[in-house]
C-alpha cells in the first residue's frame, strides 16, 4: 500500500476516534528465543513418574516482540529487573498501557525478554532433584529466592520503609496487590558471572542488526556486560535505575562507542541503596568521558520529573517518562 | 469510526497487500493476573544478600490478552500443557504463524494464560530455601521435574521411540531445536488439586463473561475441574489431546450445560500412552450424551487431517487444523 495512503488512513483514524485509543497497527509480532545449550542430567526428575535420565536445554533467553507498521529507527529491547519477567514492561498494575505497547505506537520495533532461567525461560531442577534424591547434600541446593512484599516496598522505593510512602510517590499503590503477582523467584544466584543472558543479549542485538538495549535495576550491568563480549548490534543502551555501572578503573573503550543513559527516579539521595548507586554510575560516566565516550546519567527531578519509585515504567506519569526517553532516543541515538 | 468505513478500509488493506500479510489490526492487548493469595514465610531466602522473612503472592496466573478490531464471537482462552508455557501457541518452531496470532486475525479475542507455578506465574522456593537452611529434611523438596529432549519425544508422539519419527510427520522436527528452548521444569506435584490454575481459570471466565476453554494435554482436566466449581463464562471446552478427561461415573450435570470438543492427532492407536486416553475421552463423551450433553471426540485423521503430533498447534498444518476448528466454534459454540 502506497505510503501516502497509509499515512491518509492514520490522520482519518486519529481524527475520527481522537477521544478513544486508535487501533494498533502492527507489522509483525511473535517470539523466539536466544541463547541456550543442552546439558544431560541423571536427575531431572525425582518421582516415578517421569524419567530421571536425559537431555534438556538451559539458558535460553524468551524474546517477545512487536513490529509496528511503519517502524523508524533501531527496535528497543526491554531487559527486566530482579524478581520480575517482561511482564515489567506491560500493562501497569492500574490497567494503564505498558512501555511495550506505547513503544510500538511511538513507532518503534519492541522486543521484550525474560532473563534466563526466570519466567519463560527455562531452569534447572537437577540439582533440587540430586539433593531429593540424597544424591547430594542439602548445602548444594540452588539458591533460589523470593523477595517479600516488604523487602521489596524499600528497594522500590515506594518509601523509606514497609508501609511507609514517601510524599508525592507516582507509583500506583492502589493497586498494588496486582503488583506483587509479577514477582516470582530469581535463580540468578544459582547462575555463572556474567548471567547467561548477557550472550544471549549479545545474539539478539547481531540478529537484530543495531538495538537499544534497555535495562532495568539486577540487568542493569547486562548491556555493558554485552558490549564487552562485543559492540556488534549496540546502537546504544539506557540502564533504568542499573543495580551496577562499570567501574571507573575498567576498560572504557566498548562503552565509548555508542551512546549511554543512566536514568534514575526521584528520593534516591533518601535511599542508603540507591544513592551511592548513582553516585557510582556519575563516576563511570567521567571516565567513560575521559575516553571519549558519552554517557549522561540523569536524575528525573533534575528533567522536571517528581515522585517517580523504582518501577518508573509503571508510575502514574510513565507515559511521559517515556515521551522524555523516546526524545533523548532520537536525540542522542537516531540524530546524533 | 463508522463500522462500514472500517470495513471498507480492511478491504482496501486487503486488496492492496495480497501477497504479504495484512497489518494486524489491533483493538486492545495487553496483561494481566488472575487468582493469587499472600502467603507468609521464614525461608523465601537461604542467602546473606536477601530477608528470608516476609510476604510474598502465589498461585496467581499470568494472562496476556489481545483483542482485534471488531472481534466477534466468544473469546478464546489458551491453556498450554505440561513442561511448557504459553509461548506454546506463539510464533512455532519454524517461524510460522501461531494459533495466538492466527485467531486474533480471524476475528477472536485471545487469552493466552502461564499456568500457576509456571512461566510468569510465580512458583513458591520457600521449601527449597527450608532444606537448604536446615530446617527441612530433603525428602520434604518439592518435586520440580523437567522432562527430557527423549522422553517428550514419545509424548509428544514425534515418534514411537527417540529419534525415530512416524511416517509423514507434520511436526517441524527440523526446528527441534528451537522447540526444546520451551520446556521448563514442572512443580505441578507440588500443588494441590485442583491445581490453582483451575480457580483462576473460573475467575478468568467470569470476568470475560462467556470464554471458549481451550486446553492441551496436562491442562486437558482444568477446564472440566474448572466447570465443577462453576460453569459460569465457560461458553465451551476444546480439550487439545487431554491427559485426562471425566470419569463417565462423574456427576455429568456440568459437562451437559455446554457444547465440548475433544480432539486427538495422528498415531493415537500406535501409542500405549495416549490410545487409552483417547478411548476414555469416548466413554466420557457417551456419558455426558446420556445426561444430554453435547461432546465431541473428533480424531484429526477422521477429519482429513494427517501426520499430526501431540503438539498439532505447531505442526505444519497447524493453521488448516485451526480454521477447522474455529469453524466447529462457529457452528457448536455460536450457532448451535
Amino acid at each position: 500500500m502506497p505510503r501516502l495512503l497509509v499515512a491518509a488512513l492514520m490522520i482519518l483514524t486519529l481524527s475520527v476516534s481522537a477521544q478513544e485509543q486508535p487501533a494498533l497497527r502492527v507489522e509483525k509480532q511473535g517470539s523466539f528465543f536466544v541463547g541456550g545449550r543442552d546439558i544431560h542430567s541423571d536427575t531431572l526428575s525425582s518421582t516415578t513418574t517421569r524419567a530421571p535420565n536425559g537431555t534438556i536445554t538451559v539458558d535460553q533467553v524468551y524474546v517477545h516482540y512487536q513490529i509496528p507498521v511503519g517502524a523508524a529507527g533501531h527496535p528497543i529491547t526491554f531487559i527486566h529487573g530482579c524478581c520480575l519477567t517482561g511482564k515489567t514492561w506491560e500493562t501497569t498494575p492500574d490497567g494503564r498501557m505498558g512501555w511495550d505497547e506505547y513503544f510500538v505506537r511511538k513507532g518503534r520495533g519492541v522486543y521484550v525478554i525474560d532473563q534466563a532461567s526466570r519466567g519463560r525461560s527455562a531452569s534447572n531442577p537437577a540439582l533440587i532433584n540430586r539433593v531429593r534424591s540424597g544424591k547430594a547434600v542439602a548445602e548444594q541446593l540452588p539458591p533460589v529466592s523470593s523477595v517479600s512484599h516488604e523487602e521489596a516496598w524499600t528497594i522500590f522505593r515506594f518509601g523509606p520503609e514497609y508501609p511507609k510512602v514517601f510524599a508525592g510517590m507516582q507509583f500506583p499503590l492502589d493497586a498494588q496487590a496486582e503488583f506483587w503477582k509479577q514477582m516470582v523467584p530469581d535463580w540468578i544466584d544459582a547462575l555463572p558471572t556474567p548471567n547467561p543472558t548477557v550472550p544471549a543479549l549479545s545474539e539478539l542485538a547481531r540478529r537484530l542488526n543495531g538495538t537499544v538495549l534497555v535495562s532495568h535495576s539486577q540487568s542493569g550491568i547486562y548491556p555493558f556486560q554485552t558490549a564487552v563480549l562485543s559492540t556488534k548490534g549496540i546502537a546504544g543502551i539506557v540502564a533504568i535505575e542499573p543495580a551496577a555501572c562499570p567501574k571507573p578503573s575498567d576498560d572504557m573503550r566498548p562503552f565509548a562507542r555508542m551512546p549511554i543513559l543512566v536514568l534514575f527516579g526521584d528520593y534516591v539521595a533518601q535511599s542508603p541503596r540507591w544513592a551511592p548507586r548513582m553516585q557510582a554510575c556519575r563516576e563511570f560516566a567521567q571516565a567513560a568521558g575521559r575516553a571519549g565516550g558519552h554517557v549522561e546519567v540523569i536524575s528525573l527531578p533534575d528533567a522536571g520529573f517528581h515522585g517517580n519509585s523504582h518501577m518508573l515504567m509503571q508510575d502514574r506519569n510513565s507515559l511521559r517518562v517515556a515521551d522524555w526517553l523516546l526524545g533523548w532516543i532520537d536525540r542522542e541515538i537516531e540524530h546524533r
